[in-house]
């Protein structure tokens, strides 16, 4: 079997979405995008439309994560296909309005990338988040990504959850790619973050404009952080937080996390240990947006993932 | 002349309250003093009244900074004396019941001492705020308290500025002080900033139990940051933000900033430098909550302001 037989021959990526402010008080996506609305220099690449959007205006204008509801849980198919009446929470109008724009989701007239920019308050530096194992564009996408960035460090967050996964903004697109990066707190704008986001957005679309170009990327393997759990934070019987992330915890994303390591401290000062039986790679650790959600940090196993060699289907 | 003749003598303070939640997503002030409504061991204090209480509870329900208008500059004398009218700001109802409490301000009925505990997104460590250059009482407790707490560092930060000063919401007692610690994101709860700032509590109650009970605290100096000026983000003609604090000035609350050295980097990649003619000590720095206040960072200069020696009045 020749190697030729290996190659995945896709789809070219003609329409590419930025999106910022799906949550409204993630600074760094809202004003790179905002900027590239009034100048697109630096976005423009042969052959490519690229569109950046500002996906939650609403909230960007109160600087606030959202107004009704999570816009970046909007996206299920029972909001997506609710008539159009009168007192529909705002994100839900807003996924609806996003679905048609850039999708239908599912369907082959969707967008064929979004990226959405997300900041978080936790130390989780630069983060790309998949959706699947198996979409090779993505997997290329990132592998391209990462190599680009080092010695910087790029994570991969699969969320690839039965459960946990939930109904991005990003998910009408054909590649959904959402990109993470902290720590930044929510309403501050650090150049730090900026800088990094716009540099990997810089070598996503150069990637896409090199697969649309004809070159075939070879086979390639990706460090993955799996998603596996929700942990929350210790309650009282009345539902109140009684600990917080422990110090040692504190800051540690993407650390291994063993049996017997200490994941909280009590208001009365007792350390609370982790009971797993695994080593897990915790992450959005202590997030501000997640309190609501009843979650302190997420697991994550990691796991090697294989992409077959691509290149652009001719037809 | 004996040493004696230069001890004020003062009033004792026999009621203090502690305030957390005047920003309702500053999480760490919020959590201690929601903490000591339910147990007030740690903050009792032998002849002491020590009352915890949330200031903004729907502001901390809603964790966000307020509901209507800023809690802390809400207690002008046109407000607290504002008729108790249908449709008043949220705020400004609560200023006048906080005035009934804890004031009237500026009468001999007021609270002795009111702490009010507030998280930056700056990284301002510990930071006790004053308002005047001239109350004995609270220079040498804030000397107590950096004392207490080296080799770890405390700052003070001195808010009389004939134009910059606002009415916040501890001016109802006869001695205010603010505590800022952080850094610490909106809406997030680190266990490190939460323990400096029981830490710098107990050292302030210890204080004021010991005044009470007849010790006399020596002459001192205190260095002290006084606010000089408020800097905004560079704007574009719309109003629109056009930089971002530079990389060289983030976190570097209290460091000297120097004619020519970088303040705020566009953009599109230009640095822009200082161009004060004195050195000033910045601070807040990047902070969330001061974006709508069109403030960037606050400069202040050092001073050693100095203490008589005081005790308690026999009378």
């Amino acid at each position: 079997m020749s190697s030729r037989t290996n190659v995945s021959c896709l789809h070219e990526a003609k329409r590419v979405a930025i999106f910022g402010g799906t949550h409204g008080n993630e600074m760094s996506g809202i004003t790179l995008v905002n900027m590239w609305i009034q100048n697109s220099a630096e976005i423009e690449r042969n052959g490519l439309l690229i569109k950046p959007f500002i996906s939650n205006p609403r909230a960007v204008e109160k600087c606030s994560r959202y107004i009704d509801t999570d816009l970046n849980r909007a996206f299920t198919p029972e909001n997506l296909s609710a008539p159009d009446v009168e007192g529909l929470l705002y994100e839900v109008q807003r996924a609806k309005e996003i679905n048609r724009m850039f999708g239908p989701k599912g369907s082959s007239d969707a967008y064929d990338v979004i990226f959405d920019l997300h900041n978080t308050t936790s130390n989780m530096g630069c983060t790309l988040i998949l959706e699947s194992s198996t979409d090779l564009f993505n997997l290329q996408m990132v592998h391209y990504i990462k190599k680009a960035m080092a010695p910087h460090t790029c994570s991969v967050l699969l969320n690839e959850h039965p459960q946990l996964k939930y109904s991005t903004t990003r998910s009408v697109a054909k590649h959904s790619v959402g990109l993470e990066v902290g720590p930044q707190p929510q309403g501050v704008l650090r150049s730090n973050v900026f800088e990094s986001m716009r540099t990997i957005l810089k070598h996503a679309l150069d990637f896409i404009e090199l697969f649309n170009s004809g070159v075939e990327f070879p086979p390639c393997t990706v460090d993955v952080f799996r998603v596996q759990e929700r942990m929350d934070y210790p309650r009282d019987t009345n539902g109140n937080i009684t600990a917080m992330v422990h110090p040692h915890l504190q800051d540690c994303d993407w650390e291994p996390l063993n049996r017997g390591d200490p994941v909280f401290l009590t208001f009365d000062g007792r350390t609370i240990l982790y009971e797993g039986a695994n080593t897990v790679y915790p992450t959005f650790i202590n997030e501000a947006a997640y309190y609501e959600k009843q979650q302190a940090f997420t697991t994550t196993c990691r796991e090697m993932l294989a992409a077959n060699a691509i290149r652009k289907a001719f037809n």
